[in-house]
């Protein structure tokens, strides 16, 4: 078959022919590729940064069929995750970009991300998703079964089920391996971060936490500007804008207030944020201002907007220092930082008494795909008006190719000179 | 009048006859101080780690009584914090230890620690408590009124609050200005955080945050041990220990299944945290296990409690860096670290790279007392067994003495030879 092989160290990216993958564990399934991404975290290994000296296929964003399941499947796979007995050859499926058992104490809380047995696609010790055939280990805790709803989330009516089932691309469903859960989890973190809480129920802190009636016994009322959220969204790439678009569409479905500043120091991708934004339907903007700048405007913006306290949460999607050092410039004493950005060996670039003197909640890391997919799939079938196609102004995805480009697209991505790419392994 | 002042440029304390202050601000009141306390935080300046220079007069815990107060009281406070109509000369009080205004859109919000107008006591910018008599800017926002039941919390009944203004000593009551609300916020923010909700609820991020009845569509069912919260304390000195009695009430009161660890290098204080635990009734200490250890034993206790997972949360009551590091050592991966120990000019000790690859939510800074104090005074009323004498094996007051031994005392407790001390200006 052929795939996308990493060579090191460094900028070096070849198609190369290999034997296709076969199934080693019971747990396995073999899927057949149809589409998989490039994403802006496989340039760490392809610029040289994170010490990996191994060959190896790359890629952890990919959608495809079954052609073949190891031995644990179907009847006797009692009390353990529904897919061992679902799955069936001939399935389509989107993987989460992280293996999980979905069976240990770590998954059974939904932390797919981070199961012991876990691994990254595309790394030296997972072969990844830029090939024609991918094997999956412990494939019933890991895959979303695309062909049977019965698997999803219940909060889909059956008429969106069935519009799902047929209307969707799937260059829009290849969203859900990444982008779009990560987005989701960002804008759910902020929201449901306890700090945020007296904004949203306007109850002070700590009232805010419970449902009771209670008062602290010397307040004064909320006013309007109380109960209005102020955010920030740091980094418009892929990620950012589905943040952007599920922090919209959570902000309408609940009715909130709110003033959002989406923040790109490079004018493409402001410009793609700006497109994304017009295309969304009134259902999924609410009634908030949401205004895309640059850095230097966007504080300034914030300190206008409050009065130089800053905003309740910042959204970081970028994963550098000086994304992290925006983010705390921007966001309010007693306020929260969401970092869904991918962050590497330089230290946090806070001390102590920064950390201690704005009462600053931080949430770091990896968004638990595998446990957020209900979530991000409700969005993209609500929001198939940005997340529907290729090339065009408010499409996340700027191009569909074919492997013979990879090596150029790997390099015109990395230098900016092109957004989302997406390879078809079979043209 | 007598204060306790410092000289710079460290560890060294005098007992001084300075002015009695005077109403400055129409805000203003003049507290005559019955008792003040001296905190672990008040060594930052003593030993010259501040940058401080000017002489002033020390401390941040105080109870005393009204005994002046500015224009602003009385008939014609309509709209403002209900204590500027309220207060009264004569009336019974105990401050934060930091002023807050109590009206603007901070406070509003309940995050009174970092009101705009605020100002910490016993700095240069705000003469101190340790003193016969000491000035409160924004008093009426400020001040809670121990003698007047109607601007307290509304979760106490009457007969709680009867016995509240009867029984609890003003060495009890003490506690309010820092610690006791400190430990309430340590224990609530942990509890409370969106990453212990499936512990707590029994049902996987992200469904934890909603209370709808949806699936991810392929989880397996939680075990017993799933839901059994892991958490470790790290630090027992007073507020430490406050942190746990708070945490096992809340523990117990909602019937919540756990395992704690409260770790502390130095044995005198196991010790007094261990007769703490004894004399806490059993309605106090639910049903969990909780267990004082050491550090290095402590680890080892939380990797045998979760084969190596970590604990569901942890809380930092130090305010150095060790025991961030031993904190982000202990907790699981998406665990969450909750830390309210003063920290200073060291850099957190993270990489970008650590904290993406725990998934570690940490929620930093300074309690917001006067928002805290309904809840925390509702503790101080239920663990009267624990809250109340000096010098008693469980008594987190190891001295009650008069302002002749302030520089001992100061040099005593900075060297650990002695626990909280507190003063009585007029002996």
């Amino acid at each position: 078959m052929k795939a996308i092989r990493w060579h090191p160290p460094s900028y070096d990216i070849r198609v190369e022919r290999i034997a296709v993958p076969e199934i080693q564990q019971p747990d396995d399934a073999i899927v057949k590729v149809t589409l998989a991404a490039l994403c802006g975290s496989d340039l760490h290994i392809y610029r040289g940064h994170g010490g990996v000296d191994k060959i190896h296929t790359c890629g952890h964003e990919f959608i495809g069929e079954i052609v073949s399941l190891g031995s644990s499947y179907g009847s006797h796979a009692e009390g353990r995750p529904k897919l061992y007995s679902n799955l069936k050859v001939g399935d389509k499926v989107v993987s989460p970009f992280t293996v999980n058992c979905g069976e240990c104490h770590v998954c059974r809380l939904g932390y797919t991300a981070r199961c012991p047995e876990g691994a990254l696609f595309g790394t030296p010790v997972l072969e990844g998703g830029q090939a024609q055939y991918v094997r999956v280990p412990k494939a019933g805790g890991t895959l979303f079964n695309l062909s049977n709803p019965s698997t999803w989330s219940t909060t889909l009516s059956n008429e969106e089920k069935e519009r799902a089932l047929t209307g969707l691309a799937d260059t829009s469903l290849l969203m859900l391996a990444d982008i779009l859960p990560t987005g989701v989890f960002a804008a759910l973190q902020a929201i449901n971060h306890p700090k945020v809480q007296p904004t949203i129920t306007g109850r002070p802190w700590p009232l805010c936490l419970s449902s009771g009636t209670g008062t602290t016994g010397n307040e004064v009322p909320f006013t309007t500007d109380d109960r209005t959220l102020t955010l920030a969204i740091i980094g418009l790439g892929p990620v950012g804008i589905c943040a952007s678009v599920s922090l919209l569409d959570a902000l309408a479905t609940r009715r909130l207030p709110f003033r959002i500043v989406a923040i790109d120091p490079i004018e493409s991708r402001r410009e793609k944020m700006k497109a994304v934004y017009a295309a969304i339907g009134e259902s999924g903007k609410g009634s908030g201002q949401f205004i895309v700048h640059s850095i230097e405007d966007a504080k300034l913006i914030v300190k206008d907007w409050t009065g130089g306290i800053g905003c309740t949460a910042v959204l970081e999607v970028v994963g550098n220092t000086s994304a992290l050092t925006l983010a705390y410039d921007l966001v309010q004493a007693f306020g929260v930082i969401t970092s869904v950005g991918v962050h590497g060996e330089p230290p946090l670039p806070f001390t102590g008494r920064q950390a201690y003197n704005k009462n600053v909640s931080f949430d770091f890391g990896r968004c638990p795909a595998r446990a957020m997919f209900p979530m991000a799939f409700d969005l993209l079938v609500k929001r198939q008006d940005v997340f529907g196609g290729v090339g065009r102004p408010e499409s996340l995805i700027d191009k569909l190719v074919d492997f013979d480009s990879a090596a150029e697209s790997y390099r015109a991505f990395e230098k900016g000179e092109v957004g989302k790419v997406i390879f078809d392994p079979w043209k």
